[in-house]
């Protein structure tokens, strides 16, 4: 019985943020049709302050795939101490017709992936058809694999960043004027970015609110990243009045997302959500309505992401003969 | 980042039996010392009738590891439709000082090796010291694994053997009389079988009684293996009324073991359970007291167990350079 084993440098030659993107949106369209069961995740805090370990199991009934996500993080001391970085993560894949592992491979930039493809697909169906200019609250990372993503389904043409450090968001600039040729303005203030955007991305580790709502323009469309915990926030709970609120899952983003603080709020109830994106993928509910609408979308990423992207490196190592066998036993 | 894989084959050679015992007392001890953290198994039914897949995470602090074993099993085809067995295992090591993935190990011995040696600890504490006759009521692999570790404990003179199945019987009797030289008695009924035993293992699938209170007699040491599950039963409840009750978990007996049934019946309460094997290992509840009476011990198996043994073949790969490393990135 063979399992294949892929390396990073492998993975990320394995798939494209295009393919990434397809990936999710039906990982999104499969949530909503009873194809896929996500148990609870487990986690733990681990005795170095901060730091934690988390297991995240998808099946997804359509591709007879079950994928287990370890992922680690808040190690601050890895590099030092130990030579490695603060998070990492591996993925398993087995086949839920047999049970059989058929894929380990290193995880530490799936997660990475997906969640900037989780942006491009919301933009897809919920920014205004003119949107151009972008907004991105935090420039980390997370904030230039949003740029990498949206930049897949729209034409990107300016960018406002902000970020409460200076040397942050000079690299970021530099990075994505390079690597996209995309003009990135250095915001004087959040709230003049914020005035900017046709889309505003969130993406930084707020643990309060970082955008008041009367700032928002009509018709901005909001890719609310960051919040995944409770105790994070990163929106004034006020935007969520008016909008039209979208979120990845009604059951996490209500329990753990940014969509906690209006609901905590009475800003909104539950029946006050749109709807989970998969509906308006699968066309059971509809998109942007109006150009003047505020649209939010809500993003706490769900296993069945994983499961759909780690699906799609390894078809494509079989399919490319990338990557090591290894027996764990003779069968 | 290195991380060592093994191989079936390997692990085989890299623990013997004593280990397993000692490891799983290492375990119990932990367990009742406020060293372990076991999160709620994550379990899922797969469409295969009667397949699963269970992903069990221990972690232990002394040791500063992570286990998470991934089992399935059940998949009654994967002999003839995948040239596979009907059910896998692997189990991952993870470094809990910076979330570092050290060892992925082929797991399919595991689980046998430490419930075989969690039914030789329990005879340590609560068998009578003239003890010499085993009965077992099962005679597969589960069943093998007992006799294999109990005989490191103590001197087995003849084992009464009884199964439904005469064919599993009759292999059993010949691999056990060949490979430890110990007479197998083929019972002439069940009764017959337990009312010969100083020390009775249980190992079926069983869903119902098969042994009955007034067949045992007093001074008799119960190993009861097979029930894990609600649902699955092998001793008459009655046989608990009083007896003393010894059990790997209060919290996972009292739900899915065999101790469910008496507890259901109000034959005994949760208070009633003498206690916790821990707690006998470290000292701090008496083990056997006297001669005549009748002791159970209701395993239901905890990850905790996999985690030590899995760390002893780690740490005697390491030692002995058994095993392949695989490098999922650089660093």
């Amino acid at each position: 019985m063979k399992t294949l084993l892929l390396k990073k440098e492998e993975v990320s030659t394995l798939i494209a943020m295009k393919d990434v993107i397809a990936a999710v949106e039906e990982a999104y369209k499969a949530f909503n049709s009873e194809q896929v069961e996500q148990p609870d995740y487990i986690g733990m805090h681990l005795p170095s302050p901060g730091s934690e370990i988390d297991f995240k199991l998808g099946y997804y009934k359509a591709n007879d795939l079950i994928s287990m996500k370890t992922s680690s993080g808040g190690f601050v001391d890895n590099p030092t101490a130990f030579g490695v970085p603060n998070g990492m993560g591996t993925i398993l894949l087995f086949d839920a017709r047999n049970g059989a592992l058929i894929c380990v491979m290193d995880g530490s930039l799936i997660t990475g992936l997906r969640t900037g493809a989780a942006g491009a697909v919301s933009v897809k169906v919920l920014a205004r058809k003119g949107a151009r200019r972008i907004t991105s609250i935090g420039t980390g990372n997370q904030a230039r694999m949003q740029i990498r993503a949206i930049r897949e389904v729209m034409k990107i043409e300016e960018i406002h960043a902000w970020d409460n450090s200076g040397d942050t968001l000079s690299r970021f600039k530099a990075d994505i004027e390079k690597e996209f040729g995309i003009p990135v303005v250095v915001a004087r203030s959040k709230k003049d970015a914020v005035e900017q955007a046709d889309i505003l991305v969130t993406t930084t580790r707020g643990k309060g609110s970082l955008v008041e709502a009367d700032w928002i323009r009509p018709g901005t469309h909001i890719v609310a990243i960051g919040t995944d915990q409770r105790g994070k926030q990163e929106l004034d709970p006020e935007i969520f009045r008016n909008a039209k609120v979208v979120v990845d899952s009604i059951a996490q983003c209500s329990e753990k997302g940014e969509t906690w603080h209006p609901l905590e709020r009475h800003i909104i109830t539950k029946n006050g959500i749109h709807g989970e994106i998969g509906e308006i993928l699968l066309g059971s509910k509809p998109g942007r309505e109006r150009d003047d609408e505020v649209t939010i979308f809500d993003s706490t990423g769900m296993a069945i992401q994983d499961n759909t992207t780690a699906s799609k490196i390894y078809s494509n190592a079989i399919e490319r003969g990338v990557g090591t066998f290894f027996e764990f036993f003779e069968s």
